[in-house]
């Protein structure tokens, strides 16, 4: 973690500080757009900033190799698949570093072996065990600008592993932490992180300062710009990410820790999320154990379910709901069937038309008129709650799926959150 | 080396052999040739055999990405080329794995790191140091199909290095001698090694055998279906080498260890060669130390110099004529130049319009009346040689590089290589 610049003048410490930059698909996916890079790139190198940069895959050639690897087998063996798509930040790594070449920026690329990103050996999805930058920190002590293929590691059985969706920002982020950055850009084609998907509340602002905190729950409800797991790694390691867009290159968003001097927004953002499906069990005896007996058996089948509601009514009997991912659901229901006979309960169903609305603010925590407040926005609307989750700083309500996009720009409205 | 599969039984010993199939850029060239590639492997396998596959990238690709290249940067940085080409090969490797599983046939993808292809620090044309397949080995002995990425290594300062041109060759004979494989079967567009190049001459024929000296000769000379340095390879670690075609899958060329017992062809081919042109250094006093002075600084520049013509005149001046690549003829002649001066030479011309026809044949060295022969047929056709240079077992005239076609045609029927 890098000292405020300031403070680092008084104290006679030099000013350089070290940034990665994380450039992701959209952002290398052509020449001119490596060659801007580039110019950026340069660009800070010339400010006096070491930089580390970050690369994912052009584009769309990601997708095209996926499409030749179902072209010559039915599967999608993992190993065989991670070194087949690992091919991709290989090809935008070099191009990167050939192009800062060509604007007198000395640089180098690395593979995330060469890197030393040490992972577990699950394919397709490998989490980081390790980080051993000794070539990234040789090579920043040379004068280098290293450019390091994001999304993929070496597995501790030395095969090539691939980091699952939103890798190249864990790359990024892993990165930052382990060689002690001031800061990681995310550069993006978006210009940060919004207080609704701009597609759905036209008013949508954005945001110049998001806590880590919110930026989770901001993630973990459909908020599209990072996945909760670059941001949980950066908040674990304490590295402040920069969400920017490589398109326009003005500054964008900055997810930081709370500052506790500050006085924080009731509510920042409103999130939605229509990937899921809920699933109802019904009619089901109120006794111990039983709901574990539920949760276990989906556990096993790897089924992530995501919120819970319980409802026990008079005649002993109780009702849970659950959402999990759409693309679960069949799975899903044919286990709580099985459940279903164990445990006696009357009734399984389930409905893929739902949608979920969350409104996100680190200054909820004091204001104990937000629950009311939200509820009645809906209500007043005509909007039906189905279910109802809440954490310290977010509540999330599921709603018809046909009423999500009206339910965000009521509530955007309601929290004062319009742009002028 | 494999023992004689006959011998083999009478020995007890298991018929199992070990294959290593090479397959190029054009056997790989899409979806449909990599399935056609992972049918005739596992074919293989059915008969019985272990096999170890190395694969080129696939058909264009790295074309492409040479082009790709070129958009961003002005040079081509030596490390980065390597570290972007070697992309293609990880894609075809990976495919050609997929494709195997999807048969039925457990196999796995190795880089030319992981297959432990030691290289020098030579980007873009370097030299296998050190061969250290333990994981190839593993792979066999565990029942696998590795498949290796070929044209590429690790250096030993650990970067990514390619081997040059023909370097997928390289990898799988370098790959065939460490394993001690039965044989190395080299999979290309063309069905084997012919007497002449079959653009050229309609009535070539496929040479079911060829020794690894004519073979040396004839890739030395301009046969285009194998390099001369994965020949001197095979030839100095015994690998006999079998070039045949991955679209009809019939036998091809085995290039193998002269057999003394068999009587041989007098001449086995004609090769032609017009990647050359010539320059003659005229007016060379000639006293000792002046031709060295010449090769030494071409030498210097990393020129390669192929035939050399020395005549001296009775006035004590001589002429030194020399080939070298066309794309080195301007360096090379401003190198002249530059030497005419030191050394008080009279003249430097050039032709870049010349023809290198060899007739080559390991039967050659006890005929002595090949050379007269080959003389003669030019002579009678009214082609004029301009150089001569020869070795035990093949006679090479520079002509007119407008009588090259002409030369090969002519000296294909005069010695009998016509097919029927």
């Amino acid at each position: 973690m890098g000292t405020n610049p300031l403070l680092r003048g008084l104290l006679n410490l030099p000013l350089v500080t070290l940034i990665v930059q994380k450039f992701g698909g959209t952002s290398v996916g052509d020449a001119d757009r490596i060659r801007a890079v580039a110019d950026h790139v340069a660009r800070t190198r010339a400010d006096g900033h070491d930089v580390v940069v970050v690369v994912s895959a052009m584009g769309k050639f990601t997708d095209d190799l996926i499409r030749l690897a179902d072209d010559v087998s039915p599967t999608r063996p993992p190993r065989e698949l991670d070194m087949l798509l690992t091919a991709g930040e290989r090809i935008s790594m070099a191009l990167v570093s050939m192009a800062l070449g060509a604007r007198g920026v000395e640089s180098a690329s690395f593979t995330g072996s060469q890197a030393g990103i040490i992972t577990d050996t699950d394919h397709t999805r490998a989490k980081i065990l390790e980080m051993r930058p000794d070539r990234i920190r040789e090579a920043i002590a040379a004068g280098l600008v290293p450019v390091v293929a994001g999304f993929q590691g070496i597995s501790t059985d030395k095969d090539i592993t691939t980091l699952g969706r939103g890798g190249s920002d864990v790359t990024a982020v892993a990165l930052a932490a382990a060689l002690g950055a001031d800061s990681c850009e995310i550069y993006t084609d978006v210009t940060g992180v919004f207080s609704a998907d701009p597609r759905v509340v036209s008013k949508a602002r954005r945001l110049p300062k998001v806590s880590f905190d919110e930026m989770m729950e901001m993630a973990a409800t459909g908020g599209r710009v990072l996945m909760l797991r670059s941001v949980e790694f950066a908040r674990r390691h304490g590295v402040p990410l920069h969400v920017r867009s490589s398109f326009t290159w003005e500054p964008g968003t900055w997810i930081v820790e709370e500052d506790p001097t500050m006085e924080e927004a009731i509510v920042t953002a409103i999130t939605d999320d229509s990937s899921e499906a809920k699933l109802t069990i019904d009619g089901v005896p109120d006794r111990p154990g039983v709901a574990a007996q539920l949760f276990r058996a989906l556990a096993d089948a790897s089924i992530n379910v995501d919120m819970i509601v319980q409802n026990t009514g008079t005649n002993g009997l109780t009702a849970i709901s659950f959402t999990v991912a759409l693309t679960d659901l069949d799975e899903a229901s044919a286990i709580c069937n099985e459940v279903k006979a164990l445990i006696g309960a009357t009734s399984v169903t389930s409905d893929a038309s739902i949608g979920r609305v969350s409104i996100i603010g680190a200054g909820m925590k004091s204001s104990p008129g937000v629950t009311a407040q939200m509820f009645e926005t809906l209500s007043n609307n005509g909007i039906n709650i189905e279910m109802i989750s809440t954490s310290s700083i977010r509540i999330s309500c599921v709603v018809s799926a046909d009423k999500v996009a009206e339910a965000v720009r009521i509530l955007h409205t309601a929290f004062g959150l319009d742009a002028a």
